[in-house]
């Protein structure tokens, strides 16, 4: 179901999901950052019809979250890629991932596990923080509309 | 549009989004943890028609993220309320807000702030870090089936 577009919305989750707010987005950027690059193997992962993984796929490089490159091996398929803004929600996906590791699962069920290459260790437990680094609960945080950012809010 | 289910996928995206995939349950999810308790008030907040709105509250109770709790005014009105699961999105929330306020608005555009009570300040940028506290990027993270949690998996 297409909804009310969010494009001018002041909220930046409802702008974020405005553009990867549906289940398959946030699973097709799984599968670029896991280095899935060519059509055909993001169909074998996702089992979507052709057409459908094709508007899709527009949709992503249109929202310039993928990008389209010449195949790695020099043969003629197009690839895709993540831009730096889709590889800029690594953050938001290992928390999503990590709240499923915590609350999808039941204890010993087998499931993937994402690793450190150099230490083998999960990822530190995600957090809100503030600048002291002192862990932040809802209740710590208030939302405002519109306070201009100088300079403190990078 | 309904996908198959990721109910029991060895992937924990996939099983968050199984439950919490479509735009809306991100952005109920939002409204519940900026207070917002009562049909009418989420209603007001996100315009859906009454059935849509009441079958997506149950969807969220029966998913365990939101739970039904008396009035507090005394009243006879039914009250939604997060779970310590649903509040447990905050870290993906805060992700996904951060992304979006790099990513979808342009320099100076009006827009909500997530600001801490005590000092101000919007919260750090998330990160993913290992145990050191050392930023991690997608090539520094490798993805495994299964090798079971040892304890060492929080």
């Amino acid at each position: 179901m297409r909804h009310t577009t969010f494009e001018t919305d002041a909220c930046p989750i409802a702008r974020s999901l405005d553009v990867i707010g549906e289940w398959w987005s946030l699973l097709m950027i799984r599968d670029a950052m896991l280095g899935v690059r060519r059509f055909s193997d993001f169909q074998r992962r996702l089992g979507m019809a052709r057409n459908i993984l094709s508007a899709r796929l527009k949709h992503l490089v249109a929202c310039g979250i993928l990008e389209t490159a010449p195949a790695t091996d020099g043969s003629a398929y197009t690839e895709y890629v993540l831009t730096e803004k889709g590889s800029a929600l690594l953050p938001a996906m290992v928390a999503l991932r990590q709240w499923g590791e915590r609350y999808m699962f039941q204890p010993g069920e087998p499931r993937t596990h994402l690793l450190d290459r150099e230490c083998g260790q999960a990822p530190s437990p995600m957090h809100v923080q503030d600048r002291e680094g002192r862990i932040r609960s809802i209740d710590d945080l208030t939302l405002t509309y519109d306070r201009p950012a100088q300079g403190n809010n990078p």
